[in-house]
C-alpha cells in the first residue's frame, strides 16, 4: 500500500543560502517538512508542507508533561544520485517501542517510510555528497492535545524534518565516568528516545565540562559500578583484541549502530561480548594497559572516539592505536550507508 | 522593585460562556497569560497578553529534549473580594531549583511574583468563590530554542497561564503499588517538576487502571520496598495514631501540600514521622488492622484520600472513619488557603 501525501511546495526554496562545505551538525533545515496529526482516536493523511512555526495552545501537554519521543536516521547520496536509507524500518520499529511506553499512539509504518520517501524525493536537492556529510532526518511525536492535568493527550502530532548536516563531533573526546547522577531508572524509560531523557544529562554533562571532559559515561543509578552509555551513545570498550559492549535492558537504548557494529565486527573477525562492563574492569585495564579502545556508537556521530577517561580524581589516557576498530568499523559502516561497499545484510534502502 | 509589565488585553473576554458552577479541572483557561521571554542571554520584559497559541519551529528543542518544567498554584478568592495565595514564593523557589537541573535559566523572583500578581488583578473575574473550586495557576518555562543536538537551548519562555478549576479528584482513589516500573533514578531529576518526570508514569498507571486502580503508588527503582510517592503526588500513610511520609530526596519532590500538612498536624497534636516507609510494613499494618489512612497530598487535590491498595495479587480495604486526618488536616490547610481561618504561619498572601 502506497499512502497518498498532498504536497505543498515552498515557493522560492532556501537553499542557494546554503554553505554545503562547511555544514553545522542539525541547524540548517530543509525547505519541507512532513507531517500529520492524531485527532480524534486517528492518524489524519500525512502532508508536505513549508518547513515553518507550529502553532500549539499553551496548555498543549508538550509544555508540561514531556510526553515527546524522535528517532534519529540519515539520508545519503551516492556518485549516481541514489538515495540511500539506512535500517529505516528499525528506527520506525523502535520510535513505535518508544511510543507505547509514553502513551503516543504507534504510527503507522506506511505513514513513517512512505511519508519519509515522499519528502526526501521533494528535498532529495538537500542531501549533501560531500564526505563524511549526510541529510540528518528528525522524525519526532509529541502531545498536541490540552490540558493541565498530568494525563496522556488526546491529540498528537507526527513530523518528520531534515537538516543537512556535517560531522557531530569533531576529534575525540574526553569523558567522565560518572559517579552521582544516572540517567535512567530501573523500570524507567531509559530504552525509549523520550525527550525527558536528554535534558535529565544536560546537568551533569555540564559539570563534566566545567572539569575539563566532554561527555558523562552514564552508570547504573543504584551502584555506579556498571558502565551503561557515553552521553547520548551506547558504549563500546575493546580490552585486548575483544570489543564489549553493554547487553540493552529497560534503562540501555536498542541502538541501531550500536547493533550494526556487533554484527560487521563478529564478521569480520573481531571477537565481541556482549556483558555487563564493570567500572572497576576499565579501571584495571587502563592500569595495565589491556584496555586499548573505547568508543561511542550512534547515528549521529556513528562512532566518537575517546581519547582518554576521568573516574573520581584519576584521569587515564588512552593509548593512540595505528588501526583502531573504531576507525575500521566506522569505515565499513559508512562504506555500506553509502553505497561504496557490498551490503551483505540488506541494511541499505535505495528511496 | 516593582517589575513593569505591559498589558495587552483581549478585545472581547470568553468568561460569559464560562459555567462556573460545573468546572471541570485545567481544562477551561482564562483570558489573559503572562509571557517572557530568555534571549541574548537575558530574561526580557515580561508582558500579559491575550491567551493564543505560541508560535516555535519545529526544531525547538522543546519538541525534541524534553527541556521543560512546571509549576502548579491556586488564588482563591474571600467574602471580601480579597484575591489570596498560599506561599508562591515556595513555588517560585522551587521553579528555579527545577531549572537548575534541567539547565534552563532561572526565572528572577520579581517578574516570577509581580508578573502572577499583575496577572491575577487582570483577570480576576476568573478567580472562583465556589466552595471547593479555585483558580489553577499554571506557571511554566520550556526550551524554544532550536537545534537538533542534545545540549541545552538558547532560548527560553516562562509563561504563567490560569484555569478556573473545581476539585481534582472525584472521591476516594484506589492505588496499586508499584513492582516493576520506576518514576525516578537516584541522581535523576525526580526532585524536579521536569516534565518528562510526568510522561514516564502515564504507562505504568495505564496498566494499573486496567486493573482497576486509579493511580500508582511509586517505589524505589532498585528494591521495590519503599514506598515514594502517589501518582503524581507526596504520600501520607497513618499507623495507628502516627502520621508518616517518606524523606524528600533526589527521587522525591518537596511538596508544599507536603510540608504544610507536616506543620499544621504537628502544631494540631498529631503525631508525625518522617522516615523511610516499607512497604511490608504498610502490608503488614492493613493485615493487623493498625493502618488507618493513606492520602495523597499536592496542590492540585490538596488531599485525595485513599480507599484501598493492591499489592502484589492481594489488594487491601482501608477503614471508612468517622474523623480522618485527611478530612481534618484538608478542612485546616483549605481554611488557611480561603481566608477562614487564622494564618499562624504567614502562608495566605494578599495580591
Amino acid at each position: 500500500m502506497t499512502t497518498s501525501i498532498a504536497i505543498e511546495r515552498v515557493e522560492t526554496s532556501k537553499i542557494t543560502a546554503v554553505d554545503f562545505d562547511n555544514l553545522p551538525f542539525g541547524s540548517v533545515y530543509s525547505d519541507h517538512m512532513l507531517t500529520c496529526d492524531f485527532v480524534n482516536g486517528k492518524w489524519q493523511a500525512p502532508k508536505i508542507e513549508p518547513f515553518a512555526p507550529i502553532s500549539l495552545a499553551p496548555s498543549a501537554k508538550i509544555f508540561h508533561y514531556g510526553q515527546s519521543i524522535f528517532e534519529g536516521m540519515k539520508a545519503y547520496k551516492d556518485a549516481d544520485n541514489n538515495i540511500m536509507l539506512f535500517r529505516p524500518l528499525d528506527n520506525c520499529k523502535r520510535l513505535n517501542k518508544s511510543a507505547q511506553r509514553l502513551v503516543i499512539p504507534e504510527i503507522p509504518e506506511e505513514i513513517f517510510m512512505d511519508g519519509l520517501k515522499a519528502l526526501l524525493e521533494v528535498d532529495s536537492d538537500w542531501i549533501p555528497t560531500n564526505d563524511g556529510s549526510s541529510l540528518y532526518i528528525r522524525p519526532f511525536m509529541f502531545a498536541s492535545g490540552n490540558g493541565f492535568h498530568a494525563s496522556p493527550a488526546d491529540a498528537y502530532k507526527f513530523i518528520i524534518c531534515t537538516a543537512p548536516s556535517g560531522a557531530y563531533f569533531g576529534g575525540k573526546v574526553k569523558v567522565l565516568i560518572e559517579e552521582k547522577y544516572a540517567r535512567a531508572a530501573n523500570g524507567g524509560v531509559g530504552y525509549a528516545k523520550a525527550g525527558g531523557n536528554y535534558a535529565a544529562q544536560f546537568y551533569p554533562t555540564q559539570l563534566a565540562i566545567e572539569k575539563g571532559f566532554n561527555q558523562v559515561i552514564w552508570t547504573d543509578d543504584n551502584t555506579h559500578q556498571f558502565i551503561e552509555e557515553a552521553g547520548a551513545m551506547n558504549i563500546f570498550v575493546r580490552i585486548n583484541d575483544t570489543l564489549i559492549t553493554s547487553p540493552t535492558s529497560d534503562r540501555i537504548l536498542d541502538g541501531i549502530t550500536r547493533k550494526s557494529i556487533l554484527q560487521i565486527a563478529e564478521d569480520n573477525g573481531i571477537e565481541t561480548e556482549v556483558r555487563k562492563i564493570s567500572v572497576g574492569e576499565v579501571v584495571e585495564a587502563a592500569k595495565n594497559g589491556s584496555l586499548k579502545e573505547m568508543f561511542g556508537a550512534g547515528t549521529a556521530a556513528v562512532i566518537s572516539p575517546i581519547a582518554g577517561f576521568g573516574h573520581k580524581e584519576d584521569e587515564f589516557e588512552l593509548p593512540v592505536l595505528e588501526k583502531p576498530y573504531a576507525t575500521i568499523l566506522k569505515k565499513m559502516i559508512t562504506d555500506i550507508q553509502t553505497n561504496k561497499a557490498e551490503d551483505p545484510y540488506g541494511w541499505r534502502v535505495f528511496v
